[in-house]
């Protein structure tokens, strides 16, 4: 090893554009002027962490690559951070596709939902799928989304409604993460809605959630945030608090379903309780965004969701004008958005959100590491941080969003590992830096 | 041979839907709730044509395979007609990527066009490319959009805005459909905007289409369409109508880009010129709408480009209450619209439009194909017509859209040919028919 050189063992050289978004601490704020883009970059690495970035011509002098390891060429690509979706219900069997015409043609969610399809469907099939169908359709799912560039996924629970279920379900997640190479991170929604053996009980419900199951769930070690759809006529302001307080008490972070359909003060709810993150916000009262913006509660915005069930844009020019850090997340789920394709979802904040594209890019990067409790270690690509990126097809970082419905990875890191390649695509080796 | 049997060299057996859209006449206008759909469904082809679409079970008696032929198992999925994009600009060399963290930073297009940037920066690409370079960057957008399920394409040429640079993109498509499998309808379309040469004299321009590039064009038959952008300071209605006329006359069928962004009546008047199309009309008034449905021009909506220039939806439902046949298209383009992902506008028109799910196929389907002139032989499955058709990933034609920007073909038929499987899938073969 050459003195005075950083010993690495993988490098990526020659980035058109290397989009660190690196620098500073925290979420990024407002709309994003520096997304610490390196022009011909490099970006090289030791384990699973990113150990070096700079020009590419610096790297020889910079770098000690380890015998045998590789050196990939990006042929003046843009490399970006892999990304992070930071809320999704991914984890569920059944469909309900054949809703959807129904849906259309004015046939209302009630209606459906008294037929005992709807969300019910999709409990009925989830508490009936054993572990492995349950951990198949997961990563079929996961696998897509990682084609996508996603590298670290948070999943509710939620689709079990009871104690039994809900922990089967958070289990499939655990061996997934055991498995990888996909990153899960874990989040109990007992309170998705009242299950249906407590149907017109919805405090019994509440007190169970309370003295039972979060404090097994937190026994078990099994979710590292929990969660509740804070919605009028699901979990109203005072069961939702009531839950979260015991999970908190019970050492897990919280994050809230908050203002999808009515504002019903969720979002200053979730600044009140200190949650990492309040999501949905289609409704929230500006002084509640305040309140999130004062206190760190991050807003993870779900544009798919808005287009499919035709609700309006959530108000994010507001709060990027207040410096709110925005999230976006595809929100994948059987009911409303069954969606994997989370650069999809900057697609729809351009569109709908008219964000501009860098801002977009922390979004699904920096911000949602944030938003899912790892911003210390995700999220960028900074000395230090876990060595998840994604080689673009494109050459700029809008290229990600305004090719809609592309297929934008030709290739993934997870932890250091080349996870992914496009079929018919190869990265080229380059020649060995420091040789 | 055996007696009164149909003589077939193809068969693909067991799509769970078999959605036909056969029957009758014509485009299906309004909400459309037959789709000719046949449960555990079989079709049949006779080289590029289909011979026999039934049940199944009923494949062996009434068929006679071809020796030597196969027979597909579509294992229970959804089977749809190859979709029509019925509105692309496709051809064109350079990218406009960067010109959006811009204009979704308030730089208005005018700021941006008058630094040579915008559509002329396309233009000045594509003149200088040369016709092998312009046909590979067309093909590679034709492939990602055949894996989405497109088997033909509209093309309109419109970024050389000169006689000879409008004849080298319209002979790229020739020699794009000479090669196959990707079947391309090409429109003369050097009226997008008044070329360079001609700023500031656009009677001039006009004159010079009129009388020079329209005949030569027609008399090469390199179009099947010629097409305008009307639009306020672009071409006016009159500059329009005398271009459209004078193409009329030369044999050429009309269609236009009509009242996108101001209502300027371009729906009015390509009703009076009996275009094929009017296309855009998110602005146009409902008496030109009612002309259009009396007269046969079909609209055909571009939701990707209402979405990322931030334009209202067109007023869809309004022209499916009016009971017109509306077409769904991508505009992939480089300036509005980079997109290949035809399902994606499905779900953009669930979304924004309400639009129900198998009113979209039809809408990417049988219509389309009317609106691109070919309604007599694509856009179903139907025996005569052409055997372009589509495996879905998914049990049912909601399942195209829903999942929005997934990969949702597995398999693609093109003139009764295999022409796509998806990687690491394969469509299994099935017992003989017949045997």
């Amino acid at each position: 090893m050459a003195p005075g050189r950083i010993p690495v063992d993988g490098l990526l050289l020659h980035a058109g554009k290397l989009v660190t978004l690196a620098g500073g601490s925290g979420p990024l704020g407002g709309r994003v002027s520096d997304a610490g883009v390196i022009e011909d970059g490099a970006v090289a690495w030791a384990g699973s962490r990113v150990a070096w970035t700079g020009a590419s011509r610096e790297a020889e002098a910079a770098l000690d690559l380890a015998p045998g390891a590789f050196a990939h060429d990006a042929e003046g690509r843009c490399v970006v951070p892999g990304l992070v979706d930071a809320h999704t219900h991914l984890l569920y069997a059944g469909s309900r596709e054949d809703e959807w015409e129904e849906r259309l043609r004015g046939v209302t969610y009630a209606e459906i939902a008294a037929r005992g399809e709807g969300i019910l469907s999709t409990v009925r099939a989830t508490r009936e799928a054993d572990p492995e169908t349950l951990r198949l359709l997961a990563t079929a799912r996961l696998q897509r989304s990682l084609e996508n560039g996603v590298t670290t996924v948070e999943v509710k629970s939620g689709y079990g409604l009871t104690l039994e279920s809900e922990i089967k379900s958070l289990q499939v997640l655990a061996r997934i993460n055991l498995d990888g190479p996909y990153e899960v991170v874990p989040t109990f929604l007992g309170a998705h809605e009242v299950g249906p053996e407590f149907r017109g009980r919805r405090p019994d419900y509440v007190r169970e959630v309370v003295r039972n199951w979060i404090p097994e769930v937190a026994r078990l070690g099994l979710a590292d945030f929990f969660d509740v759809f804070c919605e009028k006529g699901v979990f109203e302001l005072e069961d939702s608090r009531e839950m979260c307080e015991a999970a908190a008490s019970h050492g897990l972070r919280v994050k809230l379903h908050a203002d999808e359909f009515f504002a019903l003060g969720g979002a200053g709810l979730a600044a009140e309780l200190g949650a990492v993150s309040a999501d949905h916000l289609i409704c929230a009262r500006t002084e509640d965004l305040e309140k999130m913006r004062d206190g760190g509660t991050i807003p993870v915005l779900l544009p798919g969701t808005s287009l499919l069930v035709g609700a309006p844009w959530a108000p994010a020019s507001v709060m990027l004008d207040m410096g709110l850090p925005v999230v976006l997340a595809t929100d994948c789920n059987p009911g409303t958005c069954p969606c994997e394709h989370l650069p999809l979802m900057g697609s729809l904040a351009l569109g709908g959100y008219r964000m501009p594209p860098l801002t977009a890019l922390a979004g699904v990067t920096r911000n949602a590491a944030f938003a899912v409790g790892r911003g210390d270690r995700l999220g960028r690509i900074e000395p230090g941080f876990q060595m998840d990126a994604v080689l673009l097809e494109e050459d700029s970082p809008a290229g990600l969003f305004v090719h809609m419905g592309s297929r934008p990875a030709r290739a993934v890191w997870k932890r250091g590992r080349l996870v992914y390649q496009k079929e018919g695509t190869r990265v080229p080796e380059s020649p060995r830096a420091g040789r």
